[in-house]
Formats: C-alpha cells, sequence, structure tokens
C-alpha cells in the first residue's frame, strides 16, 4: 500500500493529528477499481464525493489536482488495484462547529485488487448490527462508519462472504460494503438509501441500465422468497449470491445478462478480470 | 496546541494515512479539564474509554504509559486547559473487518480552555438535525460525530451557546456538546442515553450525588415547561441557561446548590476558576 496527504498544495505521507477527518469522522471517501493502470468510474466517483462534501458542506479540492496525484499514485502499482480517496474538513481546534476558512485534507492511497469471488456465488448471513435511520447522512460515502465495522466483526467463519443489513424499522438496507438487487416478480429491485445506506456507484448505474430495476422497501420474509440475489458495488461489479443462511439459491441464470451488461459497458468487469 | 501520537510504544507527531481512526471513526475520545496543570476526574474518564472500548471490542493501550505521556504534554502547559485523548483501533488495511491483531493508536492534544460561559445564563436553539437512535453506539464517546458537526454548523449567530437535539423519535436527548438537566416537579431530570447520546461524565457525577435526580423520557414541550434548565459536561461543569428559543427563565437559584456541590467535590468547578 502507498498513501499521500494533499493538503494546501503540498504531498505528505502523514496526517496532522489534528485533523477533523480523526476527531469527527468529518469527511467521505469514494474506493475506486483500477484496471489497466486507470481508475474506473472516475466521474461517477467524483460526483458523488462532490455530492457528499455538499451535503456536509465539505471545503472542495480541485478535481485536476487530485486526479493528477491520482495517477501519480497509480504510477507505482501498474494493472488491477484499488485507489482510495477520502476528503476531510481538514484542520479544526477542537470543538464540533466547522472552521470557516477550512481547507480540505485529502488521503490517497492504493490497495492490492479483491480477491476474485466465490465460486459458485457468495454465502451471506444476517447482521445483527442495525443501521440507524439518518436521513442527514443517508447515501453519501462518509466516515462515520462504526455500523459497518461492528457488522462485519459479528464473523470471522471464512465460508461467510458478507452480511445483510437492516434498518432499525426492519427494512432491508443492503450488505455490510455492497449493494443488495433482488429478483421478484420478474423485477430487480434494491432498498431505498433515504433513511440509510449508501448510492452505491454500481447500483446507480444497474437502476439506470437494467430495464424494469427499480427501488422497494423489502423485509427480510421477501429477500428470502427471492427468486435471485446479488450484492454489487464499484470495486467488484456484480456477485451472484448462492446462500443466505439456510436458504440456497442454486446457479441462476438470471444474473448472468446484467454481468455481461456491466462488462460491454465497463470492460473492467468482464469475466476473467478478477 | 500541542499533540503527541502514540504507537507500539513510541511517541511522534503525526498520524499514519491508513489509521482506522480516519478510514472509519474506529475508535473513541475523552475530553478532560486541566485544572492547575492536572487532568480532571482521570479515573472516571478512563473507565468510560474502557467501556467505550470494550464495546467497539478495542485493543486498550496501557494506563500508566498513555497517563505519563499525558502529564508530559501537560507539564508544557502549566495551569487551566483541555486535555484530548483519542483511542483507535490502529493501522488496518482496507475494509472494514477489524485486525485480530490491531494495535491502538492513542491521539494527545491540549488545548485552550474554553471561555468563561456566558454571564446570566446560556442562550440555546432547538437544532433540526437529529440523532439517530442506535444503541450499538449509545452512550460512549465514539469518533462517528458527523451528527453533531451538522447540528452545530446550524448556527453561528454568537448570541446562541448551545442547542438541543431531539431523536429521531421526537425524544429530547442532549444538547450538541453537553449532556442536558431540566427541574420538573420537584426533581432533576435528564434523558436516557441508551438510545443516542453521550453518557457524559458530568451527568454520571450529578445522578448519583443530586438528590432525586433521575432519568426520564422527556419531549420538547416539557423541557419548554421546566422550572430550570441547565447544561452540563466534564470540561464546562454545570452551566445554567437563560434561554431557549422564545423561553426564557430568569436567574434562578435552583442550579446554585448543585454548582456548589460539584465545586466543593471538584474544586476545578469553582466559581472563579474559569
Amino acid at each position: 500500500m502507498s498513501a499521500r496527504v494533499l493538503r494546501e498544495g503540498r504531498a505528505r505521507l502523514w496526517l496532522e493529528p489534528e485533523d477533523r477527518g480523526l476527531a469527527y469522522g468529518d469527511g467521505v471517501f469514494e474506493t475506486l477499481l483500477v484496471h489497466r493502470g486507470q481508475p474506473v468510474w472516475w466521474q461517477e466517483h467524483w460526483q458523488r464525493l462532490v455530492r457528499g462534501a455538499a451535503r456536509l458542506g465539505l471545503p472542495l479540492p480541485d478535481e485536476n489536482e487530485v486526479r493528477h496525484e491520482c495517477m501519480a499514485l497509480l504510477a507505482e502499482t501498474r494493472g488491477r488495484g484499488v485507489l482510495k480517496i477520502i476528503l476531510t474538513r481538514g484542520i479544526g481546534g477542537r470543538g464540533y462547529a466547522p472552521p470557516a476558512d477550512a481547507l480540505p485534507t485529502v488521503v490517497l492511497s492504493t490497495h492490492p485488487a479483491p480477491p476474485a469471488p466465490r465460486a459458485g456465488g457468495l454465502q451471506l448471513r444476517w447482521a445483527r448490527t442495525t443501521l440507524a435511520v439518518q436521513p442527514a447522512l443517508a447515501g453519501i460515502k462518509h466516515l462515520n462508519r462504526l455500523e459497518q465495522v461492528l457488522a462485519r466483526a459479528e464473523w470471522n467463519d471464512p465460508e461467510v462472504d458478507e452480511a445483510l443489513m437492516c434498518d432499525g424499522e426492519d427494512r432491508v438496507v443492503s450488505a455490510v460494503a455492497a449493494n443488495l438487487f433482488v429478483l421478484l416478480g420478474g423485477r430487480w429491485l434494491t432498498p431505498s438509501v433515504e433513511r440509510c445506506g449508501v448510492a452505491g456507484i454500481a447500483r446507480e448505474w444497474l437502476l439506470a441500465n437494467v430495464p424494469g430495476a427499480a427501488v422497494a422497501e423489502l423485509n427480510a420474509a421477501e429477500i428470502s422468497r427471492a427468486d435471485a440475489l446479488f450484492l454489487c458495488n464499484s470495486v467488484r461489479g456484480i456477485l451472484p449470491v448462492r446462500r443466505l443462511g439456510m436458504r440456497e439459491w442454486p446457479r441462476d441464470d438470471a444474473v448472468a445478462p446484467l454481468r455481461a451488461s456491466l462488462a460491454a459497458a465497463q470492460p473492467a468487469f468482464g469475466d476473467g478480470e478478477h
């Protein structure tokens, strides 16, 4: 892993300990797939970063400057991998009040590509940790992620790949680090992210490009009787689900056309690219 | 301000950018009043830090080592001030799963003492931002504080000192950076922190030491018809409230005996010590 911290026009290897990203999680982040040395869906990620920054009132860095530093960092790690971009409100003394003259901190880091998904489909469980209903923070990819940490800490069985999370009112929201689509009544449905959860880039692509795909309110019983499930995120693409708790779905042909469409639009997600 | 970062037995001036405190807010913190060069309520703060770490499954640093570094840092800033202690899960690659072998990061920093409270009592408003109901995180002082940042960003009128926050179900919880007590029917009542909010050290002291003080469910109407209000936290002690929105409380003698009791127990909170 390599990392750079950009502040006031300089690139460094370390973070100041008084950064509000540490103090309060006062920032947002993006995690991009890197394919053949290039970040995938850069515009979509940058636009979501901008939306998140607007919601929180964060100062914005210059896109070209950040992209330039990203490409410099990626030059060291050719091929496939992951690029993470953190944007924080920068330095601010003690106290929650955002400084009027805040200057952004940007932390860039590169990471290995994720492992290939489990052959035959993912194996999921239900998380006990719930997602709190907070419309002010829903949808954006902010740095307050203790709920995800607690949910992911619930298991270390290597046979379990991911967990589905509900909100405090028993609506299914997403997996810990991916969005969820379910096939019900011949349509692909995904939960709303207006009360909690993250509006994933892959989820947005699917909603825009899969005929009939829609947002719907879903409970655990509906998930269990779905005809097929998959998870998705912008680093791993579409991940078919084989098992959720006791329920098992046989190898399902419904997901294959979606994977083919995604691969046609973004070759980084083609089979054999993992 | 001075700061030290403690990791693996070494003290440094900077933070590694891959710290999980930044990535996910994966940690807890304490903010201590420093009086005559000594941290006030050290044991109580340390115990709360330990409780928060246990809830999140964080590795614990050695108390004596942390206290030793705190005292070294405070030697530079004699007199009155504030000491902040952040504990994080340390370094962990990309991904929410807590590393099995995590080593804690401790960030210490010193800050100026807060200004003396407004003569005649605080002036409060109601925050529009609500606190999400999340029992898994309620009570502890974790690093996921975007709700407080958003609430504090709602005003910059210097005539407003603090804001009261409700949860998503219209229960009053606390101020942005302080707990709340209200005098109703002759008893001092404070909201529960089992669904959201922080179990403040001053709040705990008051619940244990003020006859009849109790936890109660309170809505906005009840707050407005209370006979007296005050805020409290471990840095500023007891802060009488003069105004909340349109409602005004005349200078109230009900709070004075509590302030006297607190000052008797902790001379750092005596009048004239600000």
